[in-house]
């Protein structure tokens, strides 16, 4: 069963009941959100926590992070094992409630519109036992062909590279939207362009695919830059703090 | 004929020349770029200003942004349409030296080692005359289905948006690689999110692709992540102020 009906628990749920799981129930304390997941993959919904089962194979919780131990100890009673999927968030958030326990953490920015592929999307899986270790990387192979045994601390800093590498990035490219929106032009004119920018990096580390006016040195460009963005101070300060990073990276 | 035998000049020569333009000369200071370039697009090469010929169609000048004045002026009796290929440089920059000149700015990340499709790339030109803009709009559309004419102006900021998008979100990527790499992992990990993080802005905006723990307004993830990046100041600082200016964005 799954707990929570937000954008993890709607791609996991989509993806396991595609490969033939039966999912019994979907909580959420929005009503309206647990009826439209269950409604997409065959189980009943609730918004009523005495509703959980006493029993079930998995208890997959996709809730906040902040949400996950409060979850837990209301639920402390239930058979079976509990499994979340945060990626900041230790496995032993379970252990004074339960005795087996692990994680799932989809290494894959969600957002509940898009319909993707989850076999290329590594599944990073910890468990309380070997037992439950084992338990999990099965599941996960079910819809993944990238399962990896990783622990809590290195699940944290995999997830803080994450953040830098997609939720930043993104940032960066709603920056220039912003700054394109003002000369009527659209981000979309950037795609290829940033198309090209991931596929290089298939073939060549961040360092040696970097290319632009921080890279080369160009301080002239640097400060034409600057002056543009006179208006923005909070994004002359990043441009110049992101400038030098790249620079000292150069320099190295 | 070429001045400059960098990554510009790389990819733009080899393009031109597989649609079956010639390129008589390659000029570069390093007579060795100058030799390797003109090798793989049937020219001669030259490390020698004076051997510029007299006249050409095109004289393409792919050096660096605060070179490209000085050479023009050396040069100013050459007769001929006289472009350059950066971002971030007006095309006065030609006026005071020569009679027709202009901009083809290729919207990409170039570097040497890729091969690389430029059909989809945006061409941005801007012309002295329309007589060059028009020619320039037609040498463009000989290697890309996408020529927009743009003035220097506008292209100076398609030009700061395009760092923020390209080199900002490399660097970011940059960022990742080093944190992963002390745990014994790679940047390689973090590809299917890469690729997808692009693919989404294909169907939304950056604003409703964002996910993660600035966008959800997940303190206690944040506190975790700075927590872990306590051993080098800068990133700190660099993390807590992009994930204030997502935060901006979101309450938008």
């Amino acid at each position: 069963m799954i707990l929570g009906a937000g954008n993890v628990a709607t791609h996991l749920s989509r993806h396991f009941f595609s490969r033939g799981h039966s999912i019994e129930l979907v909580y959420s304390r929005t009503l309206e959100h647990a009826e439209q997941l269950a409604g997409e993959v065959g189980a009943r919904s609730t918004d009523r926590r005495e509703e959980v089962p006493p029993e079930a194979d998995i208890f997959l919780v996709c809730l906040p992070d902040g949400e996950v131990a409060a979850h837990s100890e209301k639920l402390s009673g239930r058979k079976g094992i509990w499994v979340h999927t945060a990626g900041a968030l230790p496995m032993n958030v379970f252990a004074p409630f339960h005795r087996e326990f692990g994680v799932l953490y989809p290494l894959q920015t969600l957002t509940k519109e898009r319909q993707i592929s989850m076999q290329q999307v590594p599944m990073l899986v910890e468990g309380s036992s070997k037992t439950v270790t084992d338990t999990l990387k099965v599941l996960a192979s079910d819809i993944s062909d990238e399962v990896r045994e990783v622990d809590s601390q290195t699940r944290l800093v995999i997830h803080l590279a994450a953040v830098f590498a997609s939720n930043f990035s993104n940032h960066m490219v709603g920056i220039a939207e912003e700054l394109l929106r003002k000369e009527g032009e659209s981000y979309r004119l950037l795609l290829p362009l940033l198309h090209e920018t991931i596929h290089k990096l298939e073939a060549m580390e961040p360092v040696r695919a970097q290319t632009g006016p921080a890279a080369r040195g160009d301080e002239e460009t640097i400060l034409k830059h600057l002056e543009l963005l006179r208006e923005v101070p909070e994004w002359q300060k990043l441009y110049t703090f992101i400038s030098r990073d790249i620079a000292r990276f150069r320099k190295d």
